[in-house]
């Protein structure tokens, strides 16, 4: 025979008395201790021991007696709808959760996490978190500077869930390459042809692709206006460095100037930044390359973007099933005003 | 010993006199024969030939004598690097290929093609097109009524060419379910919940996802707001229907209607569209559901774009990308402004 509730309104709490402590927080992890045996339940937790049919009711501050549909109905809580789901799918796992706010946790995680998720087999008192999760429906936006590590839950509209690892992801590599002299170029359109420049430059610094097969000592390079701009910067060819990124900007707006300071920065880092576009990215990186020929599998996947961009989930759906597809990170670049960049990668999780 | 030809910088020809017509034209597909032996070359053509070292040079007007880096550094003609680009990527592939215009081909196709691709082993003089071929750089932007029959090729900033066929793709299927009367739903946040209503809403007709598994001999039904809408248009939920439509207007803007629209128009079809929000796309869809528990694989990935909506050559090499990877197709849904949607498939081709 179930327990009931008392709603507590004004608190945004469920009071259950009798044995509650022992039997739903002690030993199964729900809500946290008053005093005697008495426990508050999050609303979140009141439904899913009203759904599982553990509590046999809620009654709210003005007599009435709630059942799973009823409460559920009033939707108790900000965002009840979306954490009631995530919250009841991890407990379906075997996990513990509790609201990511005291006095469920002594220590809670701060910034937009709703629970603290706990390594399997523990629960609250166990002083142990494994994650923090915040909770999203699919057409909630993302300010980038809300990104924080932990767990990404997005509920898609037909309710099911994705689960993303956040986390931050500094690239690094060891593809470093000397770089040859004033190279013969041309600026044609939105490319660049160097022509006829030591093998090296393609064949151990992976700048530009070849106009035909490999077959020659010195093949004339085509070079992308990103690869083009950095090796006038640097004096491996006779093109003048502002002229090539006045082109760029000019074909492509201020989105140029961040892709050059991120492709700059992985260069200096000794990571080969290429194309990402037929992967939909700015970049896919190469960390160690040694020689074209034996060109590895690309790492990561980069799409760079300003400091104050807000991320819809779906475009995050569709950039991390994509990586994933393509056994490759996908990596956030975010670059500041002042031309530092910030790194995240998302990767899809099963809990 | 090569021949040299005369740039007709007025015509935008290169004309090429001795035996060319019978060396370039007639054996291996280039140019149009002028009288005599004489044949006019597109500048691609004629770039092709240099490149190759068939033709020795090209004289301009003024007498100076071309070789293939300055006759190129002149970017003789409209998107003349792309073009060229591609023009010798499929000649590399063994095509015979010409520009989409009078006179090298007396019945061209029209729209925005570049070239008329020949079927292999086929040239210009055969009557026979295998299909027409359009020519883009990645950062040109496509508007949706310039989609047109035929091969879409983009040239990415570091010069990889991505083809992708485009075609027509009405979606049709066998999906089709009868509905209920009036099942009890509750209207919460950005989804319905509709309370245990035959089996078969789910489990034949597949609308909705069950709150807990699939044990229950009526399982209550968590649904989208474009599935409810839909629901509740017809009468099968006892919510208001355009209580539902201003809810989803309400979280989604205008692009609720958009999609509801497609949703609507695809349900009419007897294909069953789920979301497709793992994807990034709106919907993935089912054409021959017999049963929830012996589910096919879903065919198509739908995107639903405004008909005036302009493409990003990146954006679709993602979508395109993407479904290939999880074997779909990629359609996109273009919707007009009196509700008729154009269906468009895009699907990546190696020539």
């Amino acid at each position: 025979m179930g327990l009931e509730g008392r709603f507590d309104e004004a608190a945004g709490v469920v009071r259950v008395g009798d044995d509650a402590r022992q039997r739903y927080h002690d030993s199964r992890g729900y809500g946290y201790p008053l005093e005697g045996n008495e426990i508050a339940l999050a609303p979140v937790e009141a439904a899913h021991l009203l759904f599982r049919g553990d509590l046999e009711a809620v009654v709210d501050d003005g007599g009435e007696r709630l059942d799973f549909r009823t409460f559920v109905a009033r939707e108790p809580g900000r965002k009840f709808g979306v954490r009631f789901l995530v919250y009841a799918d991890l407990r379906s796992r075997g996990f513990y959760l509790s609201p990511a706010a005291e006095p469920w946790l002594a220590d809670p995680p701060g910034g937009e996490a709703d629970f603290a998720v706990f390594p399997r087999g523990k629960g609250p008192g166990d002083g142990e978190v494994e994650y923090a999760l915040r909770v999203i429906g699919e057409r909630t936006d993302i300010p980038a500077d809300e990104l924080a590590d932990g767990v990404l839950a997005v509920v898609d509209e037909e309710s099911d869930i994705t689960y993303f690892d956040v986390s931050r992801r500094e690239p690094s590599g060891t593809s470093e390459a000397s770089l040859p002299d004033r190279c013969e170029a041309d600026l044609l359109a939105d490319r660049v042809v160097v022509w006829e420049p030591p093998l090296d430059l393609y064949e151990s610094a992976f700048y530009g692709q070849p106009l035909e097969g490999r077959e020659y000592e010195r093949p004339t390079l085509q070079c992308s206006l990103l690869e083009a701009a950095y090796l006038a910067a640097r004096g491996a060819i006779d093109l003048d460095p502002e002229t090539v990124r006045e082109r760029g900007r000019s074909v492509e707006g201020e989105r140029f100037d961040r892709r050059l300071t991120v492709y700059t920065t992985l260069r200096e880092r000794d990571v080969v930044p290429k194309t990402g576009y037929k992967f939909g990215a700015d970049f896919r990186t190469y960390a160690d390359v040694e020689s074209v020929e034996n060109l590895g599998h690309s790492e990561l996947l980069v799409r760079v973007h300003p400091a104050g961009y807000v991320f819809e989930p779906r475009d995050l759906a569709l950039d991390v099933r994509l990586a994933h597809g393509v056994r490759k990170t996908m990596v956030f670049a975010l670059v500041g005003e002042s031309g530092g960049v910030d790194w995240w990668s998302l990767e899809r999780l099963t809990p």
